[in-house]
């Protein structure tokens, strides 16, 4: 619903950070991360592969990590604490890494800045469970929220989910992976318009199908 | 996504035996549970509450078992495994009931047939976060896909959810307790028609609202 957690924040920095000639330092991302981070710790980037991932989801982290290398696209961390909550309520987490390396949703999401696209590599874990041997509903309209909202939040900074509308059109079994792609559309003030596809990684097969409308916030107004 | 879940199949066989004429013994809760049980010991119902019930969340529970008393509503039962998956996949579980205690989805369902009505009573946990300090959307859109689904479900039997499209209109605190509400509009042949407001416990904040479109499916056609 919110992308303007601490996380996307820290990656939403980062990034602006190397496009906008920061300094060198500003660059290193060990640092960049060391300025941003929420624990006295380096927190661990989840986005990247454990033992838990498929042969599929190991092999497509690989092709996207190779399309990094002319900077065309990039890897965006993904952490699990933030210092505010932190604070507020000891237990808060991510929604999406909540769950032990393998049983809920294991995913990295790289990001286009010419193209203004995120591509979310998904695999659903067990406890992701709607109907046996499929994914949750909500577990697809996470991942989508998530993929999207990213792909708004780059260029936008702190954005809101306004609108979700989502298209289920086949049932994805548990454990498998999926491509999500999502697509900056269009701006108009501060509304962010963006559509996604969920697919098989061989893209035979179409999943689901969405948009959303995300509206950039005042970082300094408060949410409620 | 998909509403055909073991645990729904059960409530469904169980409201249908008792509305249909059943005999006695299946309008017994204990002998329904252990006919469509899906381990060899009663399955634990979590639609009940527990120690991380908060206050607010405990009242309401309250007021809807007094209404429950004059049968006009029922209480719906929630498991976390099912039969089928055990078989294929040890670990597999319901994604809304993978959490400990408090820590993410802490809700119970109550369905009212003649208003063709659900109301889910929902406190999102620490683990359910998205912007610190507040619930992830796509754990909204998961308790709202349970909700509305299973609105369409308990007259409907085995439905898929083919369409959501939800409005957020406010972020909902970390930890607090909000109201589900979801109405069956229409039927037209297999589709469902449904709506949902999500709303404070006062009724004065609108948080979300949302429609859903479920198809009814052949219980006898594999899904994939």
């Amino acid at each position: 619903m919110l992308r303007s957690c601490t996380a996307a924040l820290r990656t939403l920095r980062a990034l602006r950070g190397r496009r906008e000639g920061a300094s060198p330092a500003a660059r290193d991302p060990v640092l960049v991360r060391r300025w941003f981070s929420t624990e006295k710790v380096i927190p661990k980037d989840y986005a990247l592969p454990n033992p838990s991932w498929s042969k599929d989801l190991r092999l497509l982290f690989d092709q996207f990590m190779k399309k990094c290398e002319d900077g065309s696209w990039e890897r965006l961390p993904s952490y699990k604490n933030s210092k505010l909550v932190k604070e507020q309520l000891s237990q808060a987490q991510l929604f999406t890494r909540g769950y032990e390396d393998g049983l809920g949703f294991e995913y990295v999401i790289f990001y286009n800045d010419d193209e203004k696209r995120t591509v979310c590599l998904f695999q659903g874990g067990p406890y992701l469970q709607g109907v046996p041997g499929f994914l949750h509903g909500g577990a697809i309209a996470t991942m989508i929220d998530a993929t999207v909202g990213m792909c708004a939040a780059i260029p936008g900074g702190i954005v809101m989910t306004a609108n979700l509308n989502i298209n289920f059109k086949r049932p994805i079994p548990l454990c498998s992976v999926v491509v999500i792609n999502s697509q900056l559309d269009k701006i108009e003030g501060r509304k962010f318009f963006l559509s996604c596809t969920v697919r098989s990684v061989d893209e035979k097969i179409l999943y689901s199908e969405a948009t959303g409308l995300f509206i950039k916030l005042d970082p300094e107004k408060s949410l409620i």
